[in-house]
């Protein structure tokens, strides 16, 4: 179930996952936006296979509605732990985390505590895989809009954790560990200061977190949110930062929703490789990639991305809107 | 007019564009889909910055109608000629080629005729901007459909001259340079030698060319299409063996209509850097990549695509396909 295959020339990646030319079609192709009832609403558990987290009452029984957030295996797997050995067999895990009990939408839209919960959930799965030693790394991420990528509508994050590091992983933590060693300091933490002393792609912050533009976004609007202190692992997070993330995730995608109409976008969390320990050179964030404009041609061709709105502006912008 | 940023962690290049902010928005978001008269129909050329090439009866004047073909400096540039000198600000050339006077919005609905005619106006581009030393990499590509990023409906394709060698085409040049030192033998060559001999992903051919889809697909049914015969510069083409392109590019297109209807795609071409000379390890070759199902959080995260359609599978339906 997956098989990984690795490009002999260039080095790229591909999981080839058969069984998932099976699953919902992309919103808006005539696929599932018109399928109602939702498998992922309240009263509907039976349709997605047994939750592996949940909060909800004390007590109260697994796969029944009473849930706010709620974990379970996705019926599509791009990978599955049913690994047959062989090394180009990828054997993983893939979950979706649904993120709420109604038919919402816009995540943008959701209270702190409900972020928070949500944050709590990626936690929670983290930190349950962080000590199988058939994985290597586990991105949490989220697809809002048909634009994005999503195939349901019904507001949801996934979690896939593969047994390799993946490419841009990699590379990142390669060029971290090449930053730290000629500076003496993280980057990230470096980012921050630069960010903050000039004022030019400074977003917002809080007590435990800033929200900036990177120097080099692939996407118009893209926005990073980093600890400000020096942290590795986003499982570490403890709750008190946690509910400061979720103020400050929310506020930049309501501030997102107000640039243009509610945009789709991408998220996801970059994080150490799963049981390593804390790294002085290695600093966990979350990357916002807004689907305003989109990769073509150019950009398949070439790995350049063209952005029309330079960082300095959309941070601008960003600042400037009111919610 | 562009500036390009690289990240220092990653290298990851962006090209930086403001203007284009301005330029028409993506087909099915409310945007040029609606607008008629469109800039590219005969009649309009008045719209359009001046012609650079056009297909047109001999001696009829430029940038009236009587073409098939006609290229122009696209209006909306990520890069100019106009370079300031600084380091940053990334000079260059960006064109679009205009594939018919009619309001058509499918290629693959095309003769035979018309894309050697589009091929030629490829050669022509790629050869005039071969001596350009300011320029060191040029890019043809086509987006065919909103989801595969284009924003006019109007068959066109674009030819983008980089003052920088791209990413991903250094990346694919270094390994082709190293298979070439390992095995004494262009990797590109042995590709089409081992396709052929195991059938399995091997799509179609004619006297010229072969095409065949890649062991390691981004896409469902992404399709590559090369030379038989060892070949470095795509310029360097003689008329015979455009014929015969045009004749698999049309069959190979036609093909992926029938797969689903339709689909939207990219394509590029890969070929030499500007200005070099015939190399022993770097064979040209054209990617075509279907956008039935997109890129999303994952790959973006990680750089690892997930494709739900084996490359086997997908040659055998492209070979099934009644066209």
């Amino acid at each position: 179930m997956g098989e990984l295959r690795k490009d002999p020339l260039t080095g790229r990646q591909v999981i080839i996952a058969a069984g998932r030319a099976e699953r919902p079609r992309p919103l808006g192709h005539g696929g599932a936006e018109a399928t109602e009832p939702c498998p992922f609403c309240a009263g509907h558990e039976a349709e997605t296979p047994p939750e592996v987290w949940s909060d909800r009452p004390a007590g109260s029984p697994a796969d029944r509605p009473g849930w706010n957030v709620r974990v379970v295996p996705n019926k599509y797997p791009a990978l599955t732990r049913d690994g047959s050995g062989k090394e180009s067999q990828a054997s993983g895990v893939h979950e979706v985390i649904i993120e709420s009990p109604a038919h919402l939408t816009q995540i943008g839209q959701f209270s702190t505590e409900q972020f928070n919960t949500i944050l709590h959930a990626y936690r929670s799965r983290l930190a349950a895989l962080r000590n199988d030693h058939r994985l290597r790394y586990a991105l949490v991420y989220k697809n809002q809009g048909a634009d994005a990528g999503a195939t349901l509508p019904h507001v949801h994050s996934q979690l896939l954790a593969l047994p390799f590091l993946p490419e841009s992983v990699a590379t990142e933590l390669q060029g971290a560990k090449q930053f730290f060693a000629a500076n003496q300091r993280c980057y990230f933490c470096a980012l921050m200061d630069g960010t903050v002393e000039d004022g030019g792609r400074y977003v917002t912050a809080n007590q435990d977190f800033a929200a900036l533009c990177p120097d080099t976004p692939r996407f118009a609007f893209e926005t990073w949110i980093l600890p400000k202190i020096h942290w590795s692992c986003f499982d570490q997070c403890h709750d008190s930062a946690l509910a400061n993330l979720a103020q400050i995730m929310r506020e930049v995608l309501r501030r997102l929703g107000r640039i243009q109409d509610n945009p789709p976008f991408n998220y996801f969390i970059h994080t150490l490789p799963l049981g390593e320990a804390a790294a002085p050179h290695y600093h966990w964030h979350i990357e916002i990639l807004p689907q305003i404009g989109r990769a073509a041609g150019f950009e398949w061709g070439t790995g350049v991305h063209i952005n029309a709105v330079a960082p300095e502006h959309a941070a601008q912008r960003l600042r400037d809107a009111v919610i």
